[in-house]
């Protein structure tokens, strides 16, 4: 049966590459914001989503933290990384000659800012709402544009790919997570993140919650605050470490520290990304 | 003398409210991004920059985190929170009566979501650069509109509020820092930041450098990562805690963790700010 994967359309962003890298036969369900894609997949109308969590350049997506934290029951089932590379693109026929203006999602224009005033030193950007966004908004400009997006929005709206790999560090990617109504069985090479919180705020303990893992060496991949949303200086933890919510020490670092937080939540253990 | 004080502009913006409450008298400079803000206190041209750290609803303002890791040597001399209150705006004699757009900023769309809804069901929300271009948008616009910004952007430009406290959650406060060449003398009551990272990702890393701290009694208030911008999974961190690094604890707590870290930068000690 195809797996029907929403994603954060329209079509032609990054999302949708994304999508495609995880299921070249997915069948592909477009939503509008974050919330939607959760949405779609608690309702049943697909039965995973697939959101950014973390770019190596701009750090996590807020966005999509909140709604792991606040939001959602569905678990992490799996992740997987997208290299982005931007693209230069114009309308057929066009050229780069006497461009004024440079359309891009504002993410994007600032990860390639040295190379539009290089490349365009007379050029204005503009900012659109998506990648997608800005090559409808290039293809409706009335002065001679350009704009910024990946290689899959050339292909879907038919315009030209002048040039490639315009951001000026190429160690850019982001990382995405699939999620389902259940999370992955073990592999023998997964992680785990969870979140938790603090009623109160006393010296030591983060460290104590922490060392749950480091005096079982079970490795700390990434912690992340979010806020409370009830007063500052109070935040949720993120945290991804090595190993499955059901190996031995993964389990009793967890029970452990369900004694010491005043919430745990499991987000979700799965198969790790490992780097090609 | 009066003091010189860099805010992000234009005026009217919750930056430029947050410069008045720091200090009501001083010359302001206004400057057109956060880097801005620094290179003119870099320049000479103001004694000290005020930028914000920290939203009570959105986190971090990650743009600042790694303004401070990567690109200045300015320290933090001081931090204060600025209550955030949006109202509703209108041009002289309009009314809110068959409102077609809602102008603001992203953030405060999102902030005042539920509000909207409820309000303006048939109206459509537009997103404007900052708050106060929300306002220009506004008097600006072809179709009955409104705006959704500061109690400072009415006086400045001039137009009604229609009514206040519209935020869909009221405890909505932003935290603000004051850069300048040197931080501030120990008073007692401070807080010290710090950035610092390593060179390898091996179990316990973190735990170890948080506990010299907790073990010395001193309490971590704040614990953030940003991307190293080399790699996926390769984070600096950001921390806040009490103390002023000329304290004894403290300051032995920084000199055991130089010893750990690949990388440790102390952002300033400076007064904490105290709730009313």
């Amino acid at each position: 049966m195809t797996r029907r994967l929403a994603y954060l359309g329209p079509p032609g962003t990054y999302s949708e590459e994304a999508a495609l890298l995880y299921d070249a036969d997915a069948e592909l369900v477009s939503a509008t914001s974050l919330p939607a894609v959760i949405d779609i997949v608690h309702d049943g109308d697909a039965e995973e989503g697939i959101v950014p969590v973390e770019n190596s350049l701009e750090g996590a997506v807020t966005f999509t933290a909140d709604l792991l934290i606040h939001e959602t029951t569905l678990k992490i089932k799996s992740e997987l990384v997208l290299p982005i590379h931007h693209c230069l693109l114009a309308t057929a026929g066009a050229t780069a000659d006497d461009v004024e203006v440079v359309y891009s999602h504002p993410q994007s224009l600032g990860q390639c800012r040295e190379y539009i005033r290089q490349r365009f030193p007379n050029a204005t950007p503009m900012q659109s709402l998506s990648n997608s966004a800005a090559v409808i908004d290039m293809m409706q400009s009335a002065k001679p544009a350009v704009a910024i997006a990946g290689r899959r929005a050339a292909s879907f709206f038919d315009v030209q790919i002048l040039e490639e790999w315009v951001e000026d560090n190429h160690s850019n990617a982001t990382r995405f997570i699939v999620l389902s109504v259940e999370d992955s069985a073990p592999t023998g090479r997964d992680k785990t993140s969870i979140c938790f919180n603090f009623d109160a705020d006393k010296p030591g303990s983060l460290v104590s919650v922490l060392a749950e893992f480091s005096e079982r060496g079970i490795n700390l991949n990434k912690i992340e605050s979010r806020p409370t949303r009830v007063s500052l200086g109070r935040y949720f933890f993120l945290a991804d470490v090595d190993g499955h919510q059901q190996d031995g020490d993964v389990r009793s670092a967890l029970e452990a520290i369900g004694e010491k937080v005043s919430m745990l939540k499991v987000l979700g253990s799965y198969p790790r990304h490992v780097p090609d």
